[in-house]
């Protein structure tokens, strides 16, 4: 379970142009210094098609992010995430079977509250255009903002706050691990989406914004963040800024 | 990681009037013969509150299915049967950590498919009833019929196709898993829920239906279907008879 890093860089396939899940997969590379080649990027979309059939192995894979590493190849964020966790012990230092399904439980629970978010602005179809369903996604926007992102913030709040064994400053175990790193994501594209909504409930979750500051300042993070690597925030990626769906 | 299962019971928390997520869970428990309370249909739903609370230990959990297996205590139902498996090998006879992450990219997508037909009755807001939600229901399930569920269950029939190794009848590796257990559950829902749908849909996935029908003679799955353990679909659940959200 401890294997080496493979030699060849990593390949991470997922959409050039914006964040999205990608972006969890992206900040726990980076976090890690892995070499790692965002192909898309290079390769152009079609690479995406390829992979999702099965072209890169590990059999077909529904949607991106997909990784290959050597002769793994995987699809969805959390299982992605799991996997990097097994290879680069600094993502989850305790490797525990327990702690890792602890991991993946909690980091579900973070992919939960991504869908959700995705969904503000996608209520009816995902092949659709927001402008088609502009008035539906205010109607879900508002009941995001008032139960939803409430109730899944202020449990990860809780998980913090009972978390005595890290000084309330982690999610998992005693320390750091790749799901505050992907804490720090969706509280970072909940403050872009909803920046009114956000400014008026942000005092309820003081643990939470420590812990997406000290994740931003972590070394590569921060270098991370700085560079052109960072796609920007964009109404084509998962947390979209339209006015219409914040609070006023 | 193959430790044996806890002489006490597993303890299943979920809600005990709908089969829901917590069917995959209740499936895999009966397919394997284990031992297992299902503690809300015994306790009552107060059971429920305290469990999510972390007083079952664990840690808090945003939702149910919570499995407890002695001093495990776990929530998300893919991250529950990933467990699960590492101790009931005819979940997942290959234990090799690419067998077992491929099961559980497979597994997500089983989960983001119940998550989509979810939101064919909740396209707007959870915490409300469909009744206030149902114009834009019918908006939402039509997209579904005609695009999402056809992509996902296109996307498993082909990787049954691809799956030589199993003679095409199984999900995952050469044999049965509980990624099979899982698609057997999501079917049987599609095709209470949407009839009509799934009736002029199911000639183009006759691997899937192939593979739900073995599923369902399986012994102890056939016993636990007739038994009164096995809480019937109904309007409360994830899989929900609405005849307006049917197609015609």
């Amino acid at each position: 379970m401890s294997e080496k890093a493979p030699s060849p860089p990593y390949e991470l396939y997922y959409w050039p142009t914006i964040q999205g899940r990608g972006e969890l997969v992206r900040l726990a590379l980076e976090d890690v210094g892995a070499p790692y080649v965002d192909v898309a990027r290079i390769q152009g979309a079609n690479a995406i098609a390829s992979v999702l059939a099965g072209e890169a192995g590990g059999g077909r894979h529904f949607a991106v992010p997909v990784l290959k590493a050597g002769d793994v190849v995987l699809g969805q964020t959390a299982c992605i995430l799991d996997f990097l966790a097994t290879r680069h012990e600094q993502l989850l230092p305790d490797q525990e079977p327990a702690t890792r399904h602890r991991a993946l439980e909690l980091q579900l629970t973070v992919a939960d509250l991504v869908a959700e978010a995705h969904d503000t602005h996608h209520p009816i179809a995902v092949g659709a255009y927001f402008e088609e369903q502009k008035e539906e996604s205010k109607k879900r926007a508002a009941a995001f903002l008032k139960e939803r992102m409430p109730k899944f913030l202020g449990f990860f709040e809780s998980v913090l706050r009972d978390n005595e064994a890290s000084k309330k400053e982690h999610l998992v175990g005693a320390g750091f691990s790749y799901v505050d790193l992907s804490a720090f994501q969706v509280l970072s594209g909940l403050a872009y989406a909803f920046p009114n909504a956000f400014a008026a409930y942000r005092k309820e979750i003081p643990l939470l914004i420590a812990l997406r500051d000290r994740v931003a300042s972590r070394p590569r993070v921060a270098a991370y963040l700085g560079s052109t690597r960072r796609v920007p925030f964009s109404e084509d990626g998962i947390f979209r800024h339209y006015p219409e769906l914040d609070a006023e």
